[in-house]
């Protein structure tokens, strides 16, 4: 732990939100769980239920026509002092093997449980996100 | 009540997630507050802290180059078989003025305790969103 309350939130919070968008810049958005490895940030096409297979989704074929999202981590409060978010606006590629797609699983696995349980099938596809630039809003 | 899980979830939930794009399709996410009257999302430039005037957020800007947005609601579960999200693609105005803006008002005010409290100045600039499609995911 370096005290750092931005990296502390991201390597602890359990879910984000995706905002990906097509070529012609129409915004699609979905909660994803993640992983942080202290520099990119990995998704996976996992065995919750989807509506189609893994490279029909939107957020597959947005990538592929447009690299650039957003990642969002906040928590909803009703004490709106308490509120706060971080933003992250980067660069996603498309991972299906490979030693840093090996490590992505790994750590997927150590941080949920339920992938441990059998939801992220062996060499799932994942998402990777390299960070262009990181906002962090509110009480940290 | 219509007993429309869908509707119940849009009406009720207290944050939703806005997606905007820039002119050239980079996205950006922000946690908003928002009201629903069946038909339209409201949400307001309101007076929690913000990243600038109203008129230089992102989101405003983006809006005004790019009218696609998205908006999600969700809950997060440990146990991902109560997961459920809620998807609006959609496209937003800017409201400053008249009749609907006053009715938002209204509405965001008897939603939200910490509005009538006085977060929400008179006049507010507000995004409206019509839905263009409503996608409905997991155990809602």
């Amino acid at each position: 732990m370096n005290g750092d309350p931005v990296q502390a939130k991201l390597l602890e919070a359990r879910v984000a939100r995706l905002a990906t968008a097509d070529a012609e810049g129409r915004p699609h958005l979905v909660p994803v769980c993640y992983a942080y490895d202290g520099r990119s940030f990995y998704t996976a096409l996992d065995r919750k239920p989807k509506r189609g297979a893994p490279e029909q989704l939107a957020r597959v074929r947005h990538i592929q026509a447009n690299p650039n999202v957003a990642l969002l981590i906040d928590e909803y409060h009703e004490d709106w002092e308490k509120l706060w978010y971080i933003l992250i606006r980067g660069t996603a590629t498309l991972l299906s093997e490979g030693e840093e797609h090996k490590e992505a699983h790994r750590l997927l696995k150590e941080k949920y449980p339920q992938y441990r349980a059998g939801l992220l099938p062996e060499g799932a596809l994942l998402i990777r996100i390299v960070p262009t630039r990181i906002i962090a809003w509110g009480k940290l």
